[in-house]
C-alpha cells in the first residue's frame, strides 16, 4: 500500500487531502506538501477523511470504552453516537472489560468517525499482566489492523526513561494506564520495550494499512507539581526520535505531550516547545492547569485545552466530569465534548484569529432571532432550549437592554443601533 | 462615619483590615496602604470583611434575583443559600419583579456575605422608564444605603459616550441594563446622566455607610467583534476620572471593565492596559472570549475570566449556563459559579504561582486516599460521589496505572513510587 506521506512525497494529491482542503478551505498542494513534511496527518476510514496538524483547525477525541469495573456495551455504542452528533472528530475505544473485539465492531458499526485503539488493553486485558508475551502484544496488534482502525496510541517508553522516572522527585509517578502496563511487562520479563525492540515490525504492520501513530505520553504528569521534569524531556527526545524514523518509513505519526496536569504559567511555552522541536502534529490529553477541580475537570481542562490549542496543539483529548472518580456515564460523555469543543474553538481564535462564525451569530443575536442563534451555537441542542417562541428571555423580560436601546435610543438622534451595525 | 480610605490615610489599621490580611496571608501594615492607595477596597456586612483588589486572591461574584419575566423568590433565597455554601465572595441581588425590598431583606436574611444591588432596577421597575424622575433614582438610593448593602454598581455613563457608541459600527449595540436604562432616562429627559451630575452628592451618600462603589461597565462588548472599541476606551477614562473622584472623597470604588465578550488574544492585553492605568480593583463580567458557546456559556466564560484574573483582574462576576438564553435556576446558578471558582483559582495559579493546595490534593490522590482528596477539592459535594468505599474508581478498575506501578514496578529495582515521593 502506498501510504499518504508516500503519495503526497511522490507529488500525488490524494483524494483524501482534497477532501481534506475542501472542508478545511486549504489549498490541495500545499496541504499535500504538510503531509509530505509531517506536519499534518490524515486520518481516514471508509469516506471519511480528517486532517490534523498545521494550519487546520483544532480536533478533538472523545474517549468511550468499558473497564473491568464497569462494563455495559449498550451505554458505550450510545456514548459513541452521542459523540459523533456533537461533534467529535475521532472516537478511541479504550475498552478492557467483556467482548472487546465485539464492542470495537459495534462501535464501528455505530458511527463513521475515524476509530483510535491502545491495542495493549486488549492484549493485556485478555491475557493478564503476568502472563503477557511479546507475541501476544503483536498478534493482537496484527488483527486489530485489519479491522480498519484509523490510528493506534502505542506507548514506547524506554528502560531507561523507566529508570528515570523511578529516580524524580514525583508525586503522582507514571499515571499513563498503557504506559504503567509497558513499565510492568518490562519489569517482569526483564526485557526493553517490545514496541521499542521490534520497532521496525510494528512500523510494518501500520504501513500496510496507513495506520496512523499516536505515541503515548506515559511521562504525563498526574499533578501540576510533576510536570516539564526530567522524564518528560527526556520522553520527549525519544518520542520525536521515533517519529522521524515512523515518517521515514512511511508511517504518518503524531506525538502526544504536554498531556496530563500543567501549571497554566507553563502551558503555552511548553507547547510551543514542542511544536517548534518537532513539528509533528501535537496531541494533548487535557491538559488540566489545577488538581482541585475534581468533578469538574471538564471545565478547568477546557481552560488548559484551549491554552495548549491557542499555543499550536493539533488535537485535544478531552475530559469528562468523571476524570479521576470513575467511568464516565454517556451524559458526562456529553458535557465533557461540549467543553472540549469549546476549548477547540478559543483555540483557534487565539492561533488564527477568525471569528466569522462568532460574528454570525452575534448578528443574529442582535435582531433577537432565537432560533438563528441556536443553529449557529456549538451546543446546537442546548441553545435551542431557550425561548422557542422569539419571547424577551427570562434573564431581563421586558428590560432588555437590546429592546430598551431599540426603543427610546434610537430615532431622530440615532438611527437604531441594531439595524445600522449591518 | 469615618471610611476605610480615610481610616488607613490616617494610619489606623482597622478590625476589618486586620481579618482580612489574617485570611489572606497578608501583612495588615502593607494592606492596609493598599486601601490607603485605592488598590484594595473592603467590602464589610456584620463581622464579614472581604478584600478585593491587588495581591489578594481573585474574588467570586453570584448575581442573583427576580425578573419581571421570572419571579420566584423562594428561588433566589435557594440560590443565594447555594451560592454562599458553594464558596461565593458576594452576592449581588439583581431583583426588577415582585416585591424588591422584601426580597433583598430575604437575601440579607438567609446569608452573611457581602451584598452587592445595582440601585437603578429598583427605581426602573417600581416607577416605570417613562415616569422616572432623577428623584426617584436618588430616593431609591438612599433607601437602599440604609439597609447595610456593601456595593452599590451604578451605570455613570455621560451622553458624550451615549453618542460616541451611536455613531461607532457595533454589533450588538449597548447590552448592559443598568447602561441602557440610564442612556433611555438621559433620552426621555434630554438631560446628562443624574448620577454624573449630582456625583458629590453621591458620593456622599455612599461615604455615609462607606458603600463600596461599583462604576458599571454599559459599553461592555456583547459580541467579541464589539470589543476594545472607542466607546469603550472612552468608558475606561471616564470611569477612571470618576474613580479618583470617589477615592480623593474616601469612597471606596471598583472599576468594572473588560467585560462581556472579548476575544481570547485580546483580554490579557486588555486587563493588564485597565490595570496600568488606574491601579483601582478590576471587576470583569466573564469575559466570554467566544460568542458561540450558548448553552455552556459557563464554560467558555471560565476560559476568558482565567485569562482575566490570570493578568491581573481582581473580581469575577460569574455567568451561568442560562446566559443568553434566561433567567438561571439554582441548579445553573450552582454551575456557574463552580466554573468560576475554578477560573478564580487558575487565574491565582497564573498571578501568584502558587500551587499549595493543588500538591496537597495531589499527595492524597497518590496514595488513593479518595476522602482527603474530596476535602481539597473546590466542588467538595461533586467529588465525594466518589468511590466513598476507597475502591479503585471504575475509570480503570484493576488495571489502574498507579496501583500497577506500585505493584511491579516497586521493589528492589526502585522503592515505591508513590511512598517515595514525600
Amino acid at each position: 500500500m502506498i501510504t499518504e506521506i508516500e503519495a503526497a512525497q511522490a507529488g500525488t494529491i490524494t483524494d483524501a487531502v482534497r477532501r481534506v482542503a475542501a472542508s478545511e478551505g486549504r489549498d490541495p498542494g500545499e496541504l499535500s506538501r504538510s503531509v509530505a513534511e509531517g506536519r499534518v496527518v490524515i486520518m481516514k476510514r471508509g469516506d471519511v477523511s480528517l486532517g490534523i496538524g498545521d494550519g487546520l483547525s483544532t480536533k478533538v477525541n472523545a474517549n468511550i470504552g468499558t473497564s473491568p469495573a464497569c462494563c455495559n456495551p449498550e451505554d458505550e455504542v450510545e456514548k459513541a453516537r452521542i459523540a459523533e452528533s456533537l461533534g467529535a472528530h475521532t472516537i478511541s475505544d479504550l475498552s478492557m472489560g467483556g467482548d472487546i473485539t465485539l464492542m470495537r465492531s459495534r462501535i464501528l458499526a455505530a458511527t463513521a468517525l475515524p476509530l483510535t485503539t491502545v491495542p495493549t488493553y486488549q492484549a493485556v486485558a485478555e491475557t493478564g499482566l503476568e502472563h503477557l508475551s511479546d507475541e501476544d502484544l503483536f498478534g493482537n496488534l496484527r488483527r486489530q489492523a485489519e479491522e480498519g482502525i484509523s490510528s493506534f496510541v502505542l506507548h514506547l517508553v524506554s528502560g531507561k526513561l523507566l529508570d528515570g522516572v523511578r529516580r524524580s522527585p514525583r508525586i503522582m509517578g507514571v499515571v499513563s494506564k498503557g504506559g504503567s502496563m509497558m513499565a510492568a511487562h518490562m519489569v517482569l520479563r526483564g526485557c526493553e520495550n517490545p514496541y521499542l525492540a521490534r520497532f521496525d515490525e510494528l512500523l510494518d504492520i501500520l504501513h500496510r494499512h496507513d495506520i496512523v501513530l499516536s505515541l503515548g505520553n506515559t511521562m504525563r504528569s498526574g499533578c501540576i507539581h510533576d510536570a516539564r521534569d526530567r522524564p518528560q524531556v527526556m520522553e520527549m527526545r525519544e518520542n520525536v526520535a521515533l517519529a522521524r524514523r515512523a515518517h521515514e518509513a512511511g508511517v504518518q505519526v503524531i506525538l502526544e505531550g504536554v498531556g496530563g496536569h500543567v501549571h497554566p504559567r507553563r502551558i503555552p511555552g511548553y507547547i510551543s516547545d514542542y511544536k517548534k522541536k518537532s513539528g509533528f502534529p501535537l496531541f494533548v490529553a487535557g491538559p488540566l492547569p489545577t488538581d482541585i477541580a475534581m468533578g469538574n475537570d471538564h471545565i478547568a481542562g477546557c481552560v488548559g485545552a484551549a491554552l495548549a490549542s491557542g499555543a499550536g496543539a493539533d488535537y485535544l483529548c478531552y475530559i469528562t466530569p468523571a476524570e479521576h472518580m470513575g467511568l464516565p456515564t454517556p451524559a458526562q460523555v456529553r458535557e465533557g465534548l461540549a467543553a472540549f469543543l469549546i476549548a477547540a474553538h478559543i483555540g483557534d481564535l487565539i492561533k488564527y484569529g477568525r471569528d466569522d462564525r462568532d460574528e454570525a451569530l452575534a448578528i443574529r443575536r442582535a435582531a433577537l432571532d432565537w432560533k438563528g442563534q441556536a443553529a449557529l451555537a456549538l451546543d446546537h441542542e442546548k441553545a435551542c432550549i431557550a425561548n422557542p417562541d422569539g419571547d424577551p428571555c427570562t434573564m431581563c423580560g421586558s428590560f432588555c437592554a437590546l429592546r430598551i436601546m431599540q426603543e427610546f435610543c434610537s430615532g431622530p438622534d440615532g438611527r437604531d443601533t441594531v439595524e445600522r451595525s449591518r
